[in-house]
């Protein structure tokens, strides 16, 4: 996959992209990721890339131009590698919510361009070459390089051969449709804090329960969207009724 | 404000946390950034920091005893230097959507301190220390890294004196309630694309309706749920009523 990335601020992306599992990707040559200065491409002669909206208004926009044109050489890169146009991704409030389902599509595709924004925001056109628009959630940020690092980050562990152990994505929360229940690891006790004796009886039928349930309550107490009732075996609705029992004690309770 | 990062990829933080108005942040010393290598604080004779889970499943869990032990240290050095507590943070899909209202709150904090998970997952008795869980949204990442920085740069954003111009922050998309009209800068035209002639006609009046009116339409056909008809002006809903006649021409919409 070919990952172009149209940024002020390349120097942000070193660490993020040079280490943990991005970085392995790209050492590996699963991803070719290329970071476009897009002022370089600025035509103004103090090469700024933003000036003051038309019609008035608080800061600064990015400028078309820039952007654009280094886009086009981005463009003509990747052709020349074979990569198709591929998908273009603008990081907007008002995009589509990024979540895994999105992450899922975008690690089939064969290239992606991700134009990062900054200042107050962009003018319109640089609109007119992008394909998604996508948003992180309902929070200002003062650029758009942590968004689309982080969707790279989520896009890239779901390509083949990137996470060592192929068993380690599809197991996740959001595949499985449930939170994740709690994990222990090694000492047995830690100041003080135990290991529930389930995990250390051997038993494996009890564990397998014990997990069931816990993913439950986990997600009951605090994602009950996540739980679709239509799905659950009836061993988890078993579960799933044991847990409200004991998280709504009052008789009362429905 | 003073702000721990826990990691066991302290150079991921290297170029984000340098540029843009982070590093501006931390050149004025309005952010005091530590950034703690676990690692360091693993007594394994291996450096090791993570372990099989109990109960068996696949992956590693991160162990309790050298996240909680680089914890304590740096606690011990922000007291020394008068800093409280404070927030301790954990990234987790269970956790509470991070949003705009969450980035206000921390911005009034002193101390932030982010634990950053990875792996599969880790040992639940690490939560012992976090006071706040915070999810990103429905999707995976590869570790807690990438969330920490984001929520950083939506906080830093917020701090006195951060911003160039302090008119920036309020103007935003959800601070509003509304999303950001389309906004233009020069040229007025490129490749054959013009700016809105509204925008170029020096009429105040008529400019401010259609920034208005757009900024409503673009939160009525792509984020409805952001309007909160009781709190328009009327002539927000005059305006409002324009938006839905023009979106909906067939004239049996209700």
């Amino acid at each position: 996959m070919r990952i172009d990335i149209l940024s002020i601020f390349p120097h942000m992306f070193d660490g993020p992209m040079s280490e943990s599992i991005v970085g392995k990707a790209i050492e590996k040559g699963i991803i070719d990721l290329n970071i476009t200065d897009f002022r370089d491409y600025s035509t103004n002669k103090h090469h700024n890339v933003d000036d003051y909206p038309f019609g008035g208004g608080a800061g600064m926009l990015l400028q078309a131009q820039p952007v654009l044109d280094a886009f086009d050489a981005t463009q003509q890169q990747a052709k020349q590698a074979d990569y198709p146009t591929g998908r273009v991704i603008l990081m907007d409030p008002a995009g589509k919510k990024f979540d895994q389902k999105v992450a899922e599509d975008l690690a089939k595709e064969d290239h992606l361009t991700f134009i990062c924004g900054h200042y107050e925001g962009y003018d319109e056109r640089i609109k007119s070459v992008v394909t998604d628009e996508y948003s992180m959630g309902d929070f200002i940020l003062t650029g758009g390089e942590l968004p689309a690092m982080t969707i790279i980050d989520a896009t890239a562990r779901l390509l083949p051969d990137v996470l060592g152990n192929q068993q380690s994505a599809p197991g996740d929360s959001f595949s499985t449709g449930l939170l994740e229940y709690p994990q222990y690891t090694r000492p047995a006790e830690f100041r003080g804090m135990k290991v529930p004796d389930v995990l250390m009886s051997g038993n494996h039928q009890k564990i397998a329960e014990w997990k069931q349930k816990e993913a439950l309550r986990k997600t009951y107490l605090r994602r009950p969207d996540l739980i679709d009732y239509q799905q659950l075996t009836a061993d988890q609705k078993r579960l799933l009724g044991e847990v409200k029992m004991e998280e709504n004690p009052d008789p009362n309770y429905d």
